[in-house]
């Protein structure tokens, strides 16, 4: 990789000779054009981020903690981790603080738990389509991945796991998304939970249920995660980057309290400790009853764009594309017709239209051609206008490579 | 670990299984008792935290930036590296913001290197005592360990590194704290930097050049870090915790740029990117040029403390005790008779004497026995009356050990 005058050549570990950026990084730059309408990243809106609010819960932390700029182990978060209890009971799961182990960021927690889980070149199941940063996390394990199918309805295919299972193999975890599947949008149906929780119990494999999308509800009725049915075979990554900013870096998982040791010295090999100074700013604005009307904006605020998104789809886009109605997150997944080339189409977008989404096989695993025909669209991330205009744009060049 | 109702249990990782807390972890929790006198953790003094100008600064951030909170690809982050960049000069480096890759904390960009480098069972040279944190990064990937051993006044035997490296070995990366060393106190001196830096170069092995505490200088003149002396092989790692405070949580690693695309790979994987409010908040402080005038205060201040604690061992210590001047850093390393029984000492000291400070055989790699009769003590976190008030109280101790 560099080299010395006597030809001497840096050597990477294996894995890493192969990896490849992420689609995303090529996204985060792309997105940064000026004016460009974008409906690629699963960027929170900024415009919402409650800036003010925090600009004082922070200045105040900083002024009255000389602690809060200081190292600190974990175990120190209470107040955080109490907010975050009682913030959990609206899922519908009933847990203590210690069983709360912070993190940087949910990315962070998943990675952890990874690390903790698996062995080298063992064996992972998650579903034919999912959440990159979670295959990301993997790559240097080199393993073996086994996946089931999903339905952009009603997400991960529970009776394929089953038979995984019943056939004897004993993943070292199972990775779902239970609710705003990221890139489907799909929630699991109730019977899909309760059947996965079942399975998860039955077998002893553990479940990593990564819920940044929970409360991002725009339908009356919301499901219960998988933890708040299964309490010690699912642990559960919850984030604020969805919530509240991705900025502060604080997420959490809710775990067996027998896990906590192990967690930490993965944690502090990591990066030592969440910094203090954001937890204690997060603690102090949820103490202060903040960020329950803010849901309430967030949920206002995206279902409305959600809608403003599907209608403009119906509108647009040929007959032949699907969709279906997200209940939860930021994404829609349409189903392109067959004729559709979608690296074609994403460059004319950009090029023609001004207009990025995110090609559906982006986030496949090996073998999947589900996602060829396919693309998620972000919808928290642009105004109304951006969304009419965005989505006409990319309707008029999917009609024109009918040819 | 965690059973289920017809027994099933969890299993981890092989290395996860063996894994212990580290000692820090005790050590962080013995020392939050109230009242206590800690030399024992590697804390800077929170006293003089710049809080009242930081909460400023994050406040500005936050109200006029909206991306602030947002994600946003380390590459954005230019005007923190340009500063960096001008702050590295200082230490004779010459670097392009190119070549800076951020981080969450020095401790993240050890990580990264490792799991970029390193295959599991893999090779890697260290010091026989070394900082803990670079073993704990290690402890996932089992591999051998070559120690070389190592002085307390003029650090790393690089005469033992080329014997290895002659011999044919070649380990994925070389670990050395040049300046301020954790725990020795010591830094290199020249003629072994010279050399380190040559060995590197002829053999096309990387060095991770560990620098928390390089800009923590208490003599006139500093000697050069390896990164000055040779650009391509040595990786240098560079951290705000202890110059400006670790809850800032930011760090820098100076690498080739042909190295960018797969450090961000790894990072992305770790915690997506570094929190941008932090970053922007730490750009702004040295932007408004605060952070040199502060440099000088924890130059002076710590550089008293240094001498009030080697005041207080001369007076106190039995005469056979030997200690050397750190140039650098927040430790003085102890050696005691061999009479001293040191965890006893430890056990006496927080009791009886309500002090703490860390045993030097908790820095000490498998088979060493360096730091069997020495300890640990860091001056930067007590006041100077603590410092002779905890000094007495240990030598007391040591003197009654005698019997």
């Amino acid at each position: 990789m560099t080299t010395t005058k006597n030809g001497t050549t840096l050597r990477l570990a294996n894995w890493a000779q192969q990896a490849a950026p992420s689609p995303m990084q090529d996204m985060l730059a792309l997105t940064a054009r000026p004016g460009l309408i974008s409906f690629g990243l699963g960027l929170p809106n900024q415009e919402l981020f409650p800036r003010e609010a925090f600009a004082e819960m922070s200045g105040k932390v900083l002024r009255e903690k000389p602690s809060s700029l200081q190292y600190g182990p974990a175990s120190i978060a209470h107040t955080l981790k109490s907010s975050i209890v009682e913030l959990m009971k609206r899922r519908g799961i009933t847990c203590t603080a210690e069983q709360i182990f912070l993190t940087t960021g949910a990315q962070q927690g998943i990675n952890i738990l990874a690390r903790l889980l698996l062995e080298p070149g063992g064996q992972v199941l998650t579903e034919e389509i999912t959440y990159t940063g979670f295959l990301q996390v993997l790559e240097p394990f080199a393993p073996e991945l086994l996946t089931v199918p999903t339905d952009p309805q009603t997400g991960m295919d529970v009776d394929a796991v089953e038979k995984l299972l019943a056939s004897g193999k004993r993943p070292a975890c199972i990775y779902c998304i239970t609710d705003g599947h990221n890139p489907l949008g799909a929630s699991m149906s109730m019977e899909k939970r309760e059947k996965l929780a079942q399975l998860a119990r039955t077998y002893g494999v553990p479940v990593i249920e990564d819920d940044p999308y929970g409360f991002l509800s725009y339908e009356d009725v919301s499901l219960p995660p998988l933890k708040a049915l299964e309490s010690e075979w699912v642990f559960y990554v919850g984030s604020f980057s969805k919530i509240l900013a991705p900025g502060v870096r604080i997420g959490w998982m809710i775990v067996p309290e027998e896990l906590m040791d192990k967690l930490s010295i993965v944690k502090e090999s990591y990066d030592i400790n969440t910094a203090n100074w954001s937890q204690h700013s997060v603690a102090a604005y949820m103490e202060a009853g903040l960020l329950t009307g803010h849901l309430e904006l967030l949920r206002r605020e995206y279902g409305a764009r959600r809608d403003t998104m599907l209608q403009a789809i119906a509108e647009h886009f040929p007959a032949e594309c699907q969709v279906e109605k997200p209940s939860n997150g930021m994404f829609i997944w349409a189903r392109l017709p067959e004729f559709v080339d979608v690296p074609t189409l994403l460059r004319d977008a950009v090029e023609q239209k001004g207009v990025a989404f995110f090609p559906g096989q982006a986030f496949a695993t090996e073998g999947s051609e589900m996602g060829k025909h396919a693309m998620r669209l972000n919808f928290s991330n642009a105004t109304h206008e951006q969304i009419q205009q965005g989505i006409r744009g990319i309707g008029e060049l999917i009609e024109k490579q009918r040819g």
